[in-house]
């Protein structure tokens, strides 16, 4: 009776009416402010701080007003989406995708991710969101789960000594071809390639070898002579068409003639192949992507790298070894970091920086939860139904490959083109070798049907009379004298945890030893260690993002290529550029392919004399290491009293080599933390002289929709899509390193030997690419959604936004330490950019105290430290990051002001240079309980430094980490550890 | 060259060649040997320390052979599915599911569950596998989760407190009938329910009714007249017509006539009007669902009850409340557990067990994440769609509903049949109220486009000459005189963790306090902590799957409904039954259905009179619980000195009864762990006297595949899908329980008043429904898939395996520990089943330990204590499950024998009686880093009592809590604690 009725109703009068505003009406689940951790509130507090009455006012007084951008739109999604509307948006572009059954091989397989592995790494942020391990104490999880997939690639490949992950299985080839060249001191230019690798190897190694000089033959292997000027030869074993055959001959005639033999290989082929440290091998590469990581379009998934050990500590990429802690227990850690691009700068034949240690872990946990047993279960069963295959084809009248091979069949079909077609009406993906022939790469996921399914291709469409199961019984695979009778993998981790709950509990137990974004803040300076929102990484598992193999046919791809070009234009409008490469895989790929454009540009002008590259000495290590691999001579300019690059010298060499001058590389703001305000002069200077401007992005996070590379007069910028873009650091990777364009070097960036690519949008004329950096055509394509997802949902204002709490953050904490810690270099209104460095030299001086020492005793108030020692020794720089809130800016001021305090006690003579809290920290649980305390202050002291600390501890799982040690002694495989651990826990028992 | 050609190949004569075997091409990738733990040499080792020589021989030791099965066949997967073909299977039903834009209301709405929630609860095995938080001191995060729970409910409701969760909205209310009637110490027969409930809450309250002898009238609340036999009133708050209407006069009118109010109401709904508890509600329940909680077809999702302190002793379910440790300092856990049911008994009006932790947790942390600020702005965008619908509406002509309304708008559309119809055209489902009229419910993801397809359907199809956002400025919404004008949840935990980088934090830290399956066995006996394999969990969080309303047309459900009946026919092959219920949401709920079904059944026959229920003393104290509400008079049957039931005295007293007797209620294997030999008699006299045989499922982990209910001679048993089926506890909740019959009592399974339903397969014949159990018609539905993806995965074999391998390690332990504990009950050849007890109660005399001082002391190991004190006081019930391995099992026992050697120090007056390693158990890291040791042995021996512990130890949070502190001071929201903390930190420091 109440329910209807006219008039003026029950409620006039009573409460006060209000007409409704449509905005109000608008999802209210707005991303911006889930991202930005600073409230208005707590903004205002800040800003009275730094002395400044509006965040604008600040940023005003900050960015150079000279190269300030006007307003920027990123395009269809400007006002940004809610996560929800995100969601829906990348799910119809994901089911554009057609997930056909791909037996395209050519070193990337269908796997079966476990489930437990996918859900308690690959989508937990303990895991995905830790960062590269520097500070081992609190990294001893992943730590361990590295150096597992070390053993593996070891014990597989029969090698002495493996890093813990390159970029992808071409590059590896390519460093391996470097380490070749190196280790002949670069006097044998020849490098030779087997025309049986995979396409994307060869192409990989061509453009790296332009670069570095080398000259790369391609040929038949059986046709190879070695003369005295080739540095090694790469071979595919099994080969791109499935062959397996014997390369010890070959082995024995390269080191005849002094040359190396590289080997590129297939992890899961090892574990029924003899292999290739059997034959003769001095360097081993692949990729471990079967091993349980997605296809994911192409990437990311962990190259390896396995040598010999006399030929370590010319072996590119990250070496986790055992070493011991202060108190003698084994402890793991990065090894031999010297080694690093940041230390050989100019002198490098290697730029690799980021690994793929996420991956590298998915795969070594790969192998512990199948063990050696469950390896070479999978393997003989794939390779039982390749031969089941061979036979059925043979059966309906082809002409096929002999034995032995592994999982690839090669079956002349007269015409290719045809029946791959008529595979594809099948959803079924195959190769194309040659005319007449195809090759089937069949892998873990191939079943008995689908085996039938490929049979019924190859008999014209129509089922034949006998099925896979009808055939088997009647087949025989072998491999011949290839058959492996070494044993692998029978260390104790390898067979002890092949249930769920087992592999649940061991993934559990290395997590809860490493800290990550889940516990604290990370406030690495260049690093930007931002918030990985849920719903930027919950597409990546998606099947139709996950597993679609990167050459299949481009129709197959739509929704990839959907997104590509929206996250391409997106990346345009951010760095106001006109056109994006999204192959390089890493930030240093990113730099490398920035100046190959360039180079290439150059000759394209007929401008060949031009290779002087000119670098600030503030420069990231990787940039003179990538300037080298282009091919360049770097050209130094030095810091002027205030950290910024010394315009007048700049000037000076800028002239002086005008005529060879092909770049200057830059990074803005500067690797100091500040805007400096010749930046635009600085751009002019260098196109004056004939040179184009290379902008490293890694500060980009200070520039979004406030500045651009684009605006300052940069001609190319890679941008760190796992810095300002949110791609999760992974524990050391995986990165993306997309490159960004002015409209005349768009026609330079890289193609793809397999697939047709270039820079997007596309440009106009033609096309002039200076070859492949990646092997994937779009580099790590799975994880560009989570960037894609960050830019859609905050939106230009959000994004802005982003940039500009950024900086609040960083003046206020600088405004807050800065009576504490001298700070050092400011812009010229006394503010930093987003992250700024402070001073610990003079502690050195007063009270013993190093950088280090306060990075550990961090530790103990449950915190990463900053970057340490870079760019300038005896420093810490901070970069906050707009994620965090004005509370976990307090608490690490607290904790940066209280240690200043415990450094106080030992300047005063209250506390012992040696003996205290610093040089002692971290404190782990096991130290500060122990029944044996002889520390000269409180345990309660040393572990519970500050009140969040009682509330929620994180226990460093040992105490400080002995560097020295371990690059003595190095042990970089498992056994000796549990061994050592084994000693070790008899030791103290 | 090499690559084709004939013969006899390179490889001939070389490697020795094998033809392949059909088995050897099958998927390899097994689920079985994932979840059963123990490998084959594990089982040999552990056959020899049990005295057998195989597995079947000890089984055939331990199962009577009268009572074993012949061959089980589950059907289709009989065989199993591995991981990858069992997620492709769900995800093609899946598939079928329709998921329309569902404005149905009627206690379900579409919500948004934050990603970060979802992904770091709901997919997280570190919350998902957790135990109800019975061990405090390793259960601080999740008691802390719920005691925001009961915050939020309190504040929102305007009641005094409020418990941690009830099943659903519908048994909440029908639990509020039973308080009404127990406050009126069943005096007051009579319970009025306003007809403008929903239709399940008032057809639960009818069926609850019916069993516990109330006389339920239904009616229009404006007509009541409280007479003194009316213990109380139901009403709906909004209306399920939407309308909101005072009933502040109805309060004081049942008041006065010494009757009180229970009111069902709508927490976001509360954000925006005058709570209940401030017009005089005497009870308010609710469902939390729509707070973060995805529909999922039903459930599950967390019912709430708040009522006045004065009448918590009557509340029913869990409570959460502050106390604190052994040092003084707050801690949580649950409050007055002498409230639960095993203690009343036969004097239950409430047989609530299993609460919804982890719903409620996730609904406690939506209002964490949102704020009373973002949850205001929620409800105000809801409102004012709501209100811009009614307008235009109203504009299309329709007779609308007048305001106040919240989100329900209702509209007399003539033929509402027809428009519902053209609604579901277009993809959008409304609800039919009344042949003329229909009720539009919009919700937090309604957006102005979904508004403007509405008006659509409401203009007969074609769009109207306005739109939503065009009428919004126009429309005036207001709630009048019932808008809310007292704040809400001004407490810091909802206004501190509004970006996602501090909700992650704070979820994780509220994670790492508790311990759960991740870090080690949870070896409960009768709750068959078991593996949750992440297979089994993954399509839960599925759109198709989560987002579906419970009361969509069937058409829209075909996905649910081919896997409820897969998994129901699945079920009565496993039980040797003919029809299942999957109504019940708990395993006492399926008890309670089960008594029903069989009263139901007397009835049918015209045995009125049948009411006796038998139940051995050893029975779970939910069965007398249930029979009580049931209508049923217990007689209790006394075990024997082997624990098993007294046959003589069950004949004897079956007899006394024949002419009553209703049932027998009995577990089998028993609670004391044993197959009692005699039960295929007992059963027979049950039936020989004129009684059915009810069967507690709770130990069905040690029937399946070997025996059946149906076997054994049972009539109906619940089977707690929580326990042998894999749906992980939750930290006490979700759980399931249905029910499987025989076919004479399949005609009698539970309806629904809203979809049609029965039992599984559908019984042939009339139905005869007894009533409906649960708010939803098939329980929580959304977590059905887990035990379908087991029971399919597992296959016949993998089941009875499982079987096989928890009653193998259960007598594995018992052999290993029994030298060092006397074990209770053993069956005829000496054996255990998948249980057993071991007696601590001599140590009680002989040193002062209880079995709570090993509970407490086993934190130490990193443990869960067994079950302590039941069914025996003074004993620990171990149930390892074949989810654990023999490392683990191992390790179980080595503590459990190293604390039997601690407590010998004490017999042997090494240690003191009072101060001593148990008694000050457990030992948290503040206590033994504390810089004032004083307890007499050293600190390393606390906390380090052996070798996994060192490498990995999990701490607890404090020390041991004080019940009885807590008991006296009842405190159960969050600002007090906050405050003692505060108070506790300050007197700390």
């Amino acid at each position: 009776l109440t329910l209807f009725g006219g008039g003026p109703g029950v409620a006039s009068g009573i409460a006060p009416m209000r007409f409704i505003s449509v905005d109000a009406l608008r999802p209210s689940d707005r991303f911006a402010p889930r991202h930005n951790s600073v409230s208005e509130a707590d903004a205002a507090e800040m800003l009275k701080v730094c002395g400044y009455k509006t965040v604008d006012d600040l940023i005003s007084a900050t960015v150079p007003s000279a190269i300030r951008r006007g307003v920027m739109n990123i395009g269809r999604y400007d006002a940004g989406l809610t996560e929800s509307e995100y969601l829906e948006k990348i799910r119809g572009m994901a089911n554009k995708n057609k997930v056909f059954k791909s037996y395209l091989g050519m070193g990337y397989y269908n796997t079966h991710i476990p489930p437990v592995i996918q859900r308690n790494i690959l989508e937990n942020p303990g895991w995905y969101t830790q960062y590269t391990p520097y500070q081992a104490e609190i990294a001893q999880g992943r730590l361990e789960g590295l150096l597992a997939f070390q053993t593996v690639v070891c014990d597989l490949t029969g090698m002495e000594i493996a890093n813990a992950s390159l970029l992808d299985e071409a590059t590896a080839a390519a460093e391996g071809m470097g380490m070749c060249s190196a280790m002949s001191r670069g006097k044998k230019p020849r490098f030779l390639i087997s025309d049986k690798c995979h396409p994307q190897t060869i192409t990989v190694c061509q453009t790296r070898a332009s670069g570095l000089g080398i000259k790369v033959e391609v040929g038949d292997a059986a046709t190879w002579k070695f003369g005295p000027d080739v540095s090694g030869a790469l071979v595919q074993y099994p080969a791109t068409d499935g062959t397996v055959s014997s390369y010890k001959a070959l082995a024995s005639q390269a080191h005849a003639a002094g040359a190396k033999l590289v080997v590129a290989t297939d992890l899961l082929a090892l574990t029924l192949l003899e292999p290739p440290g059997e034959w003769g091998a001095d360097v081993v590469v692949g990729s471990a992507q079967r091993f349980g990581v997605p296809m994911g379009y192409g990437g990311p998934h962990a190259g390896f790298f396995a040598c010999h050990t006399q030929n370590l500590r010319m072996m590119p990429g990250r070496l986790i070894g055992v070493s011991k802690d202060s108190h003698g227990r084994p402890a793991l850690r990065m090894a031999l970091q010297t080694r690093e691009q940041h230390i050989r700068r100019d002198k490098a034949t290697s730029n690799i920086c980021t690994a793929q240690a996420l991956l590298a872990n998915i795969a070594a946990m790969y192998a512990v939860y199948h063990g050696p047993e469950g390896l070479k279960t999978i393997a003989n069963r794939v390779h039982g139904l390749a031969a089941t295959l061979a036979e059925g084809a043979k059966q309906c009248g082809h002409k096929v490959q002999k034995q032995p091979f592994f999982d690839t069949v090669c079956v002349d079909v007269k015409d290719a083109k045809k029946v791959a077609a008529l595979a594809a009406d099948h959803q079924i993906n195959v190769r194309v070798l040659s005319p007449s022939e195809i090759t089937i790469a069949l892998d873990e996921t191939t079943t008995l049907e689908d085996v039938d399914a490929l049979l019924c291709v190859l008999n014209g469409g129509v089922s034949p009379p006998f099925t896979s199961a009808s055939l088997a019984p009647k087949v025989q695979p072998t491999l011949g004298p290839h058959a492996r009778t070494t044993p692998y993998l029978e260390q104790h981790v390898f067979n002890a945890h092949h249930s769920e709950h087992e592999m649940l509990r061991y993934l559990k137990k290395l997590e809860n030893r490493d800290l990550s974004l889940v516990h604290s803040m990370i406030p690495l300076g260049s690093c930007t260690m931002k918030l990985n929102a849920t719903s930027e990484m919950m597409p990546i598992t998606w099947n139709e993002l996950a597993n679609l193999h990167p050459f299949v046919p481009a129709n197959q791809a739509e929704g990839y290529k959907e997104m590509f070009e929206d996250l391409a234009q997106q990346l345009c409008a951010i760095t106001a550029f006109d056109s994006v490469s999204l192959q390089p895989n890493a930030g240093a790929s990113g730099e490398y392919a920035g100046l190959m454009a360039i180079r290439q540009y150059h000759r394209s002008r007929g401008d060949h004399a031009r290779d002087v590259c000119l670098i600030p000495a503030s420069a990231h290590g990787t940039n003179p290491a990538s300037a080298a691999m282009a091919g360049m001579k770097i050209v130094t300019i030095r810091s002027d009293d205030q950290g910024n690059v010394d315009i007048a010298q700049l000037r000076e060499k800028a002239i002086a080599h005008k005529d060879k001058l092909a770049a200057l590389m830059i990074t803005y703001p500067s690797t100091h933390g500040v805007y400096e305000e010749g930046v635009d002069e600085i751009c002019k200077i260098i196109h004056d002289n004939g040179g184009q401007v290379y902008m490293d992005g890694a500060n980009m996070n200070a520039q979004v929709g406030l500045t651009a590379p684009g605006v300052i007069g940069a001609d190319v910028c890679h941008l760190n899509l796992h810095k300002t873009f949110c791609i999760p650091h992974g524990g050391g990777g995986p990165g993306m390193g997309p490159i960004g364009v002015k409209a005349h070097l768009a026609p330079f960036l890289p193609s793809h030997p397999v697939v047709n690519t270039g820079g997007l949008p596309v440009p106009d004329g033609k096309l002039d690419p200076f070859g492949t950096v990646s092997a994937a055509p779009f580099g790590s394509s799975l994880i560009l959604p989570i960037s894609y997802a960050y830019i859609s949902m905050m939106g230009s204002k959000g994004l802005t936004e982003a940039s500009k709490l950024a900086i609040l953050n960083a003046n206020y904490m600088a405004c807050r330490l800065s009576s504490h810690y001298p700070i050092l270099f400011k812009g010229k209104n006394g503010t930093c950019a987003h992250e700024f460095m402070i001073d610990v030299r003079p502690l050195k001086a007063s009270a013993g105290i190093e950088e280090s020492d306060i990075a550990k005793r961090l530790i103990d108030y449950g915190f990463h430290s900053p970057t340490m020692s870079w760019p300038v020794a005896g420093t810490l720089m901070i970069e906050p990051t707009e994620s965090e809130s004005k509370a976990e800016l307090d608490r690490f001021c607290t904790a940066m002001i209280a240690i200043r305090g415990e450094i106080q006690e030992i300047i005063d003579g209250k506390a012992d240079k040696e003996n205290n809290l610093m040089k002692n920290a971290p404190h782990p649980a096991h130290v500060v309980l122990s029944d044996s305390w002889n520390y000269p202050y409180p345990r309660e002291r040393a572990a519970y430094p500050a009140d969040w600390v009682r509330n929620a501890k994180f226990w460093p799982s040992t105490s400080r980490v002995d560097n020295v040690h371990g690059d003595r002694h190095i042990i970089a495989r498992i056994p000796t550890l549990e061994e050592a651990r084994a000693e070790a826990y008899a030791a103290a028992a």
